[in-house]
């Protein structure tokens, strides 16, 4: 199982900000799209930040509602941690409980070309287990 | 596999504030305490409402920056979906993939006395169906 499959259940549009959009515009969006989290991508798509609803109420609690005005690129983590298509579901959960968070971009020939949360690798190993499972049991009964 | 088991693990200890606090104290103790959301207690420790980084996110968008010096009353949830310790790991996953939600308060005799997380669930239901998979391995195996 990997993250090509669980593109292909979700689709691979991505919702992307630029790096001169405000830290409102970020809080807008994210309650509009009802999203957890934000790629900042230039103008080539390739990924330059990604800012969560976490980030924002870390934020607004260090520095107040001045943050709003002030450009994205001042408070989101530049150094994005990214997977390939051909990354497994266990490296991602993996990936992501070490560094504790809940998005991952994915990025192809330094493009982005989806996003996946935690969500989706929690749905997916679900199944996968329960699938396992189920087979087991069926070949103990039929055994 | 029940809320109790759950909360052997983690804990029952839970951050909780008063109906009175304005929205930028939420702010700051959910920063400083690196959690998703609070409960909102009365004296008695009675469930008056529940608000999340999600809720801050949305409310900040609707209704700009004011919000913060507001009483965190005006905006929480009010109508608080809770379990009890003998609620089963497939109920709380049932009903929070059905409501969107994340947190789901534990209460006994009106009294709140732990919270669950999304996390928490999937944690133990992850554990579950690899712990039944690892004994049909062996059954087979050995039988």
């Amino acid at each position: 199982m990997n993250v090509a499959r669980i593109l292909k259940d979700k689709g691979r549009s991505v919702i992307t900000l630029t790096p001169d959009v405000t830290v409102r515009q970020v809080v807008e969006t994210l309650a509009g799209e009802r999203i957890g989290a934000l790629v900042v991508c230039d103008a080539d798509r390739r990924v330059a930040g990604i800012i969560s609803e976490r980030d924002i109420v870390r934020i607004l609690a260090a520095n107040g509602a001045a943050v709003l005005d002030q450009p994205v690129s001042h408070y989101m983590t530049k150094e994005v941690r990214t997977c390939t298509e051909r990354d497994t579901v266990d490296w991602l959960m993996e990936e992501m409980t070490a560094h504790r968070f809940r998005h991952l971009p994915v990025v192809e020939g330094g493009r982005l070309i989806g996003i996946v949360s935690i969500g989706d690798v929690v749905k997916q190993r679900i199944a996968a287990a329960e699938l396992e499972a189920a087979s087991m049991r069926e070949y103990i009964a039929t055994g």
